[in-house]
């Protein structure tokens, strides 16, 4: 329900008002209130603006309020609304919720007319006068009219010329004067009417606008990207003008009580005498350091920084704050938690826990794990990158910078490889057959796919900086052109996996630092953390990793990616091609040993933690070559001819591929693939507990269920294989059989399956892909659409998307918990290691999310961040 | 609740407890209540099987209410259960509740052993009672413990030969004698036990192996391809038997009360003296037809005809019934309601109403919709066939049957067609650029897809033969070869689209007759008919064919298959190869006057009944041409080089179309399209108003939707174009937007999106693709496995999957209906022309189904059998 109140003074809000009063109202109220020396103003509410927009006008009642507040400020100030001789002069300014740089509209010095600024020109002084109505005259009619400020702009230049003057400050009362009338020219021949001199015309013309803005392009595309719900609305801030133009004694700046770029605890800000916030921000004259401040004038410099501290003491944050000073009289403009970067966001948290000034949970709930990526891999250096142009980019894949030798093929990057050098796997596309090519490369780039395409995927598990669906990357004859620049193999480029800029040449890269800051933080997790965080792990190498990142268990082992590599591609492809029972358990018996061997591994790495293994799940034909020369190579080995396997190619090859022959649909088919896992697996866990003393109690992992009795086909496969090794070994270790939640059908059925299934994981890539029909591969080509026209926010593949995936989830749990309070479910999908759909499953309460090991830390922490907000 | 009560002697029972007692059970009642002269016996209750199989073993409190009962029995007929001098013999039938003939099985001549024999011998003759003693060893020895009936049957061959005796019937006492010792050998060496001497052994036993074989893999198979529930369980019938090879006035016989193979209302059947009812059904000896009986013995051919004459008039419907007469005593075994062509089933319905025996309601719930599709159409000639063998088979996509010669492409086709020959199109698969080819062909044949494929989905829109996915078709050099058989262009082939057949040669064919019976039972129809049925329909020919089959709206017009004929799929392709925004508008002006006369042409067929058009929905790249010749035509003919356009293709294929950028996606990128297609809709709305008066209120659809905003993007801009049309013309015309409910996510917000949309129409050939993760182009390669191995009894693409997709549905339309009570919602997939989906959709309370034109007769019929069921 919306309020009747409208309009608040600034002392009679606070900072707790702030989705009602917006960010800088709410913390101009609470600096109001803390008594520190804030210009007067008022504050039309959030609530205003959304009804602005649904009637498209302000009502009496608003504007009566506005009315009433504008008189106690002319009470307060002694000056009067558009008096002839005394005017009271104001800003009007955007207030959202949380802080939109640049995408909201502000209108200064609003108040002014033909006649008032004759009365400001006697006041103080006619330059001053005339500059500050120059300056409302070309904002207003930029803001309220949309006239484009280059027409203004273009004026002054005119003017500069004539006169044969060089800077803005240069103009004399005479030059703005005639200024003004050229301005006010424009503004007729665009408008057709003349510059208003009604002062309640511009303001309420001014406060419109301010409403507007928030639905304004820019500010929707920024939103969007930033998730920012469109209903919050924004405020408008009405504050009498002080002035940091109006002589030598007056000035402005902006400061931070620490340094918002590492952290360190160290006053840091700029400031400019003689000048107004924009001419700040506009960069036109170089400001100075604060510490300037301290020998022009100690006084106010002191009585800035006591406030300063007052303000980080109040808040309990780094504060980043607006003052301007009249005539040697000190005015707060603004204050707010300041951005910092993330790696300043982890030393200020750590340091105020010490300071003891928040909590450990405090502190966590401040970060933002999404953004805390870039910490956990090496970068390029940003000094070094500000100097240079991109000369393409992709998508960011898979987070890190890094520089190298472009490589074509994935032997040419293992050849770099060997001479030690690093890298950079550039391809259309990657297959799994790139696998081993991945893996020695330090970057890999592509020109097709997106955030969850093969090497996107791949690329996170392994850690290796990736940018993907690289419009721009075209192959040549002789190699590759990038936005219209020339690459050959062997050239040296650098990719940006953070941004997905791609440079010309090395750039230096600055090494990751898990020690630490972020170490203390990963300690607060380890208190905080309650839904636990599994790998993505396929290999002994994976779960190595994970383990040392942190990793509570594995929670998804794709067994199809150990098959991809040279020697077992083979005796796959063997299996394949066989036309019998007999020849494929023969091809069979040749990928157990190397299965099995891969599963002590993994065992032996994870040290008894929990492993869940997904049996075969992607279609028979991507394991089949696709050139001819490979093909005739396969021929020539299994010693058949090369027709019969193209017959076999074509017969195999499926229309819908995500749709079609795969998962335990292969089993239904081929009961023998399923048998010789489950055999790796079990003689495996025997293994472990007699070589290393490990008891594994493999969860063995069904994927792409849609019905119970096809569940049910398959786990007897599994079981009764199972059940007899472990038999004949006289062996006691215990197993699970589970299965994936990556269907409508299975969400629908999740009571029944629950009955039958020892645990559930939820793939939400193939859920996403089938609830919207959306194909991984193909998507990304109309996302952008989407996104343009601002129909879709987010990337349903890199955010769950609560609303439809995160319903069947939901929906799925409940049934299932129904049936089996107990039942262990996990998410295995892309998802886990994304903070905001980590939120989602650990209110979902899920028992674990899964994620590539080098996203662990990260999950952990929006794990930790999750629980405290839930209590909360 | 089971009951405590597993045993019913045939006087405690009647017809109406058929789920308890088995359908022959009840009808063995409900004969002894009207006093026909039935041997006496008793049930054992259906839900002792399903205790039996819970238990695997008979429980003693059932067992002894068998044995109470059997005193009973004992008493009546004087006779007692393996008495030495004078035993009780009795039959141990199956029954269950509805027939399954030859799937379960049967035990007769039990409580005979090597005493009793002799006492029987005594009784009436020694070659009598060694017959029933073998013959109940050897039925024993099979049913019970699965001994091989060639075992036995190979010893009568010996002792034939041995004695140089031709038929059975002149194996002597001695031989028969001989003949048990053998049998006795044969089931020791098996078994390793003695034959059971123990009457009650053997009762017990046959008792559990009748219950067993309701779950054997024949039974099981069956009831999956006839949906009959795995919980139903079957009766068992134990009966005193008596003996129809007891000697010469002694018989057995089956007949009809009508002729079931044309419904004639006329007495038929067969019988034959000396002989049991297995020796009719086994096909040795040729049964003499019924009207003989009453020459040889008037008086039992008139008690029989009386009793047959009482049974229609009780159970008022055609009765299949069974005799015997033992001793010149006739006994009734069995009746039921006769099982009978479809073509008799309209007869006999019709013809019990105009007798007044059935009301017209009755007549129809006792029809089977989902059987009477050969009635529409032309079929083979029976006569012929029986004596063909099938070249090959596939799947029977599209009903009737049809010869003519083979062409390999459309353009053969088209030439054969001009050429007054039939032709059958013969394709690997088909694609949309067939279309032509297709319709002025007779018959289609493709060697992949399933049931829902491209070939499958047309062929049944355009009332073609069909049959798709016939592995055994293989394309050579020459021609195409048949399971071994060459054929060569212009060959003669005979295709059936009900049984899936292939044959060589021609066979003659018997046209459709949609008058007569069939035309009354629509009239009733008619009357009872709720859920209204509208057709697929995409050209005013289709709507043509649709109006005159009595289709009441249009529920699917796919505007793409208008741009499939040769002069417009040269705009569309311009269109889609065109780069700039121009240059699409420019080739869409051209299709806007194609699709706008299509239009108009539907609006006049339809008569201003309501028509649902679907705007663009498959993937650009469908368009484009695929061989190298077409696309150097589309090059010249655009001006374009070959390799841009070979770029284009690539650039526009994706890996997984069906989740592709199709549907309303293509109008977030191109929106000019769907505006193209609104105007054409618009324009042809008004002209069809000014020119023939009619008034249309097109219901535009729009496909794929999967959110809100999505939907209210792409409604908009067919809302701005369509009123800036209607406006221009001073028209007032209107019109309603609405969408596909074809994605899961769709179901999950359709609450949502029925405020905004003016109508729904699920899409359930998608919603099944995307519930299952199941491609309708490649399941059926997989799903064979799945019926094989009774994973799935029905494919969800033919018969709607009620578990899964339904459950979606019937959430769908409770959400959309809690926001908008009066909401009218369709359902436009194939599913539309199923009996059982139809019976689902009427009881999910949607407003109409939509299917083919050629079903809408049967669909009709299913709608008003759904509602009189419902009312039930």
């Amino acid at each position: 329900m919306r309020k009747n109140k409208f309009v608040y003074l600034f002392n009679e809000g606070n900072s707790s008002m702030v989705n009602l009063l917006g960010g800088k109202g709410a913390n101009l109220c609470e600096m109001t209130r803390l008594k520190l020396p804030v210009p007067k103003g008022f504050i039309i509410s959030t609530e205003a603006c959304l009804e602005y927009n649904e009637k498209k006008s302000l009502s009496d009642k608003m504007k009566n309020q506005v009315l009433k507040a504008l008189k106690k400020i002319e009470k307060s100030s002694g000056k009067i609304f558009g008096n002839d001789e005394n005017t009271l002069i104001v800003s009007v300014r955007s207030g959202a919720r949380i802080s939109m740089p640049g995408m909201l509209d502000t209108v200064l010095n609003l108040g002014l007319n033909d006649k008032a600024v004759e009365g400001l020109a006697k006041q103080f002084n006619p330059r001053f006068a005339y500059d500050c109505y120059r300056r409302f005259i070309q904002m207003y009619s930029n803001v309220v009219k949309n006239i484009d400020i280059e027409k203004f702009e273009n004026q002054i230049d005119k003017i500069k010329k004539q006169n044969k003057i060089k800077l803005d400050s240069e103009l004399t009362a005479d030059n703005l004067k005639e200024l003004i009338k050229e301005y006010k020219i424009i503004y007729k021949e665009k408008t057709g009417t003349d510059f208003p001199q009604d002062v309640f015309v511009q303001l309420f013309e001014a406060i419109q606008a301010v409403f507007r803005s928030w639905f304004n392009t820019r500010a929707v595309l920024y939103r969007r990207l930033n998730n920012i719900p469109d209903d919050w609305g924004t405020a408008v801030n009405v504050q009498s003008m002080v002035f940091g133009n109006l002589d030598e004694n007056s000035g402005t700046g902006v400061a931070f009580t620490r340094n918002p770029s590492n952290g360190e605890n160290k006053f840091y800000g700029e400031y400019l005498m003689g000048a107004q916030g924009e001419d700040v921000v506009a960069g036109i004259r170089t400001p100075l350091p604060i510490e300037k401040l301290k020998k022009q004038n100690k006084a106010i410099y002191e009585e800035f920084v006591g406030y300063a501290k007052l303000l980080e003491e109040h808040y309990k944050d780094m504060q980043d704050m607006e003052f301007t000073i009249q005539s040697g009289k000190l005015y707060m403009l603004q204050t707010r938690n300041g951005k910092r970067t993330p790696s300043a966001s982890l030393k200020i948290a750590v340091d105020l826990v010490k300071e003891g000034k928040i909590s450990d949970k405090t502190a966590l709930l401040r970060l933002e794990p999404n953004k805390l990526n870039s910490i956990l891999h090496s970068v390029l250096n940003n000094n070094e990158l500000k100097n240079l142009t991109p000369v393409a980019s992709g998508l960011p894949a898979s987070p890190g910078g890094v520089s190298g030798k472009i490589a074509f093929s994935p032997a040419k990057a293992v050849e770099f490889n060997e001479n030690k050098e690093k890298a950079i796997l550039v391809r259309l596309e990657t297959s799994p057959e790139d696998i081993e090519g991945m893996a020695v490369s330090e970057g890999i780039l592509t020109a097709r796919g997106g955030m969850t395409s093969h090497a996107a995927v791949v690329a996170r598990g392994m850690g290796k900086v990736c940018v993907v669906g690289c419009n721009e990357l075209k192959f040549t004859e002789n190699g590759i052109k990038l936005n219209g620049h020339n690459f050959k193999e062997g050239d040296i480029i650098s990719v940006d996996g953070i941004t997905g800029n791609i440079y010309k040449g090395k750039v230096s890269s600055i090494p990751a630092d898990l020690t630490g800051d972020f170490a203390t933080i990963m300690q607060w997790v380890s208190k905080y953390q309650k839904t636990e965080v599994y790998a993505n792990a396929d290999t002994p190498n994976d779960a190595r990793t994970a383990y040392e990142l942190g990793a509570e268990g594995i929670g998804l082992c794709r067994t199809e990616h150990m098959f991809f590599e040279e020697d077992k591609i083979e005796s796959m492809r063997e299996m394949i091609i066989a036309d019998t029972l007999t020849g494929r358990e023969k091809a069979l018996a040749k990928l157990l040993k190397y299965q099995k061997k891969d599963f002590l591994g993994i065992f032996k790495e994870m040290k008894g933690k929990p492993i869940t293994i997904r049996l075969l799940d992607p279609p028979l034909h991507e394991f089949l070559p696709k050139s001819k020369p490979e093909i005739e190579q396969l021929a020539t080995s299994l010693n058949k001819n090369v027709e019969e396997i193209e017959q076999l190619i074509t017969k195999l090859s499926e229309v819908n591929p995500m749709l079609g022959h795969r998962g335990l649909r292969l089993a239904v088919t081929y009961p023998e693939i399923y048998k010789m896992q489950t055999r790796a697996i079990i003689e495996a866990g025997i293994e472990a507990e007699k070589k290393y003393s490990i008891k594994s109690e493999p969860e063995i992992m069904i994927p792409l269920t849609v019905s119970v009795e096809e569940f049910l086909y398959v786990k007897n496969i599994i079981k009764t294989t199972a059940d007899e090794i472990i038999e004949n070994a006289g062996s006691k270790m215990s197993y699970k059989i589970g299965t994936m939640i990556e269907t409508p059908r299975a969400i629908i059925l999740a009571d029944e399956l629950a009955k039958v299934a020892d645990f559930f994981s939820f793939g939400t890539n193939d859920l996403t892909q089938m609830t919207y029909a959306f194909s991984r591969d193909d998507a990304e080509k109309f996302l952008n659409d989407y996104y343009l026209k601002n129909i879709f926010k987010t990337n349903p593949f890199e955010k769950v998307d609560v609303k439809g995936v995160g319903k069947l989830v939901a929906y799925a749990i409940k049934n299932a918990k129904n049936v089996k309070p107990n039942l262990k479910i996990g998410v295995c999908g892309e998802h886990g290691g994304e903070a905001d759909s980590v939120e989602f499953f650990v209110k979902a309460k899920v028992s674990y999310v899964s994620c590539s090991p080098y996203r662990i830390p990260i999950a952990r922490l929006a794990s930790a961040i999750a629980n405290l907000k839930n209590k909360n």
